[in-house]
């Protein structure tokens, strides 16, 4: 089922609202790093990676989450990600978040593999995901 | 079809990411305001709604996004948000951005109305909506 | 003593922390839009000050903040915004936050002019700050 | 001199702005993270923290940043923490920030060791800064 990667995310105070948990937007920015984490372990560091293949970025086009357990500062969450689909210039990833063994979150991600518009140095465009960075993650 | 909120916000320099463009956890930061500012516009300011129905939250059970065009700092969206249904105890909350009359992102929510646990302070509980709630944004 | 700005900001839930009150990072964020917020008020949107000047910001190399009232969510502050002094490059602004009348933050920055470094794209370098930019703040 | 924290911090893609350096207020973020890790450091998670001696947390009253050397995402910075001064109710804490072996921020704190406020649990109201917890970091 290819690459998973697993990470352990300690909630800072300043992940947190009022309520004393998490600030849900925060997990988004968990998720984002994660999937720059996944990238690592595939031996992608994304700032190298968008200098190899020439691209802007891989930029969110749909986004999904469930929240189940709320987590509080001072806990230690486990985020694990993989590839659920490739397409011609898209992707899906998921994570699920752990807290202990239970099941906390689980989220899915729909990107795009972007360079510069070759019209238009201003504007994105999406382009095919090189088979090299697929072979990855097999 | 009840009450609709229509909201301009800026796109701040710190809201960009380094491709130039909204880094997107940023937008569930704008939508958890929008549905802040739903309640406002129904005569609920949520930090006197907490305080008259005893809850510590409308905390996040699902939320979606789909992000169809991009914005750029120094640019002005449009959202607009309304609750799409309600049920016992939590309620769906829908948004729409736009950039001049172009549809640029759809997001969905599903909240719940949750008080302190009745067993243990430390834990929230959901509760019924209050139909006064309710009919605020009839 | 030349222009200045005033806004008005609303602390959101999510600019909080557990402990109810702004989570400190976040005034930072919010005088980092005061200050752009005040060179627009100077016809200066930063948007398109960077094309007009061909610079790439004006980053942060020395800020301070004092804070003596804390603020909750659900409260509106008011951020007053004003250049302190210009220098070659560099140029110092002031915010002053109150709660009503009160004082409840004094916050001091000193930012760069800064443009791409003429050998190496990927660098930033200080240059002069225009006077006309410097006149529409007289 | 004491307990020094040090602290290897990735910059994320999502720290930085535009410019394609860390947004300055994620310093801050990092800064209060960095305290909070020092204090573990020292025997004292935060969480545990705040129960064992009653209070609501330690929150900032005065911080200034110098920076002198800008980061971008992909890099990786090391924070070194360490208490400068204890007073009363307060206390002092220093960060320097290193890439590689060069000194790219130094920011200090001033912070307030602060519990419920006995006349009005909604307010917050300065304590002694316990000798248990001084001595901890000696």
């Amino acid at each position: 089922m290819g690459l998973v990667n697993r990470r352990d995310v300690f909630i800072e105070w300043g992940d947190c609202d009022p309520a004393g948990i998490v600030y849900y937007p925060r997990y988004f920015v968990h998720f984002d790093n994660a999937t720059v984490a996944l990238f690592a372990a595939a031996g992608l560091p994304k700032h190298e990676m968008v200098k190899t293949y020439d691209i802007v970025g891989i930029p969110m086009v749909d986004t999904r989450a469930k929240f189940t357990i709320p987590s509080r500062w001072g806990e230690t969450i486990t985020i694990e990600s993989r590839i659920a689909a490739w397409r011609g210039s898209s992707f899906d990833v998921e994570h699920k978040v752990y807290k202990g063994d239970a099941l906390a979150i689980e989220a899915w991600e729909t990107r795009v593999w972007v360079g510069r518009h070759p019209d238009d140095p201003d504007k994105i465009k999406g382009r095919p995901v090189p088979d090299a960075v697929k072979a990855r993650f097999a």
